[in-house]
């Protein structure tokens, strides 16, 4: 047996999410189809974080076992010759020692949130941004962003199906940076609650939008009530960009 | 009458082109259908580039005459409403004056080239990139890419089917900047042969890869010959970006 590393990008509309269903295609399911032609035999592929239906990722990190041990840079190409024409590509493979695991090994995730704050309706990049027809204030949503920064009970930005036994989380980086004519949203931690960027970002659109105050989100996180948070913004916009390890 | 000056961004993959055609849809005809359908009547729309199919743009130019005055945010807006679910958008609409021409008016365009030079297919950008899976020296191309500045005859560079009565164009800027894992081609000038673009970009992909020097992309130049130059590029890695007036 040996084991891979895999450094994985993905688009993520056309799937429904990260992880193996029912029904529809996921991004896991993909590759372990990809990768099990090409072995001949199943495969597990465990991933550092398992994205919702919409959202991509330039840098998802994930590890599966092979029965026998194949140079790594054929692994790569032979799962993204069977990955074909998914939007799913292996952009690095690695083998690893059999106590690393994506998920579990992982000591940091980064995601990007991009927001298209204008009146006209994104053509070339509708699939990756959150098209807000409204002006947003991007050094408003700049101020407020670290109210939300290190160790806190996440509880208001958490979704209702998290299955995370606790609701403490430590928040590393928040930043909001203007981009173009995009307001950009980078989000650090060693890990995430479910939809905790995506919370967070709906949030800091209302203040971006002058409703709320950036007081108003400090509030909104101690109120450790997901009711007292802003929407939920929509998956399209959310990048997995990478994940740390040791 | 009225004359109005629209700024349009779109995703090229769906289209068949700029140009209406008898077969498929066509920018042009996508947004000359929309204005018809708010305005109740035909509408031609001339524009400063007629991009080719799967070719993109950010900053087209567009110009089209309504039979009354309407607010220009109203022409953009209604525009993009009937424009739905097709990736192509009116980004501002101007009035201006009936010796306004999108293309004859026009005094440079500008063009962008991404190319990914690594061994993984593109996920993310696979419809805007073109993707060269062996190695590129940018600084390379970097050094041959002058070699094509100022007043030339083209004639190398140029698409067998091109209308222009001259090849003879002036190159006013062509860089060669790596972006992240991407080298992006910017060209800029008046205005370009038919493939320009796409075939200077293809001669220099050669000069990345080391098959050719510098001096053989000035060598192509010089010949006044199509086929002494390299291969046309994908028409998914080009954008038009902006056009300039005045």
């Amino acid at each position: 047996m040996a084991r891979y590393r895999l450094l994985i990008e993905y688009d993520g509309t056309p799937f429904v999410g990260w992880q193996r269903q029912e029904r529809g295609v996921s991004v896991q399911g993909a590759i372990e189809d990809a990768a099990a032609r090409f072995c001949g035999a199943a495969v597990t592929l465990f991933a550092a974080g398992r994205t919702d239906a919409g959202v991509h990722a330039s840098g998802q990190v994930g590890h599966l076992d092979l029965p026998r041990p194949v140079p790594a840079d054929r692994v790569r190409d032979a799962i993204n010759f069977h990955l074909k024409p998914l939007p799913v590509s292996i952009l690095a493979a690695e083998e690893v020692d059999e106590d690393f695991h994506a998920r579990f090994s992982a000591t940091g995730r980064a995601y990007l949130y991009r927001i298209l704050p204008r009146r006209a309706p994104p053509a070339l990049d509708r699939h990756r941004v959150w098209w807000v027809p409204v002006p947003l204030d991007p050094d408003r949503m700049a101020e407020a962003a670290p109210r939300l920064l290190g160790h806190h009970d996440f509880t208001s930005f958490r979704a209702a199906c998290c299955q995370a036994k606790s609701p403490l989380k430590t928040l590393d980086r928040l930043d909001v940076v203007r981009v173009g004519a995009e307001i950009q949203v980078i989000a650090e931690a060693r890990s995430f609650l479910h939809h905790q960027v995506r919370n967070m970002v709906g949030s800091l659109k209302l203040v971006g939008e002058g409703k709320w105050s950036p007081d108003d989100l400090a509030r909104a996180l101690e109120a450790r009530d997901r009711t007292k948070a802003g929407p939920t913004a929509p998956a399209a916009g959310l990048t997995l960009t990478g994940v740390t390890y040791g």
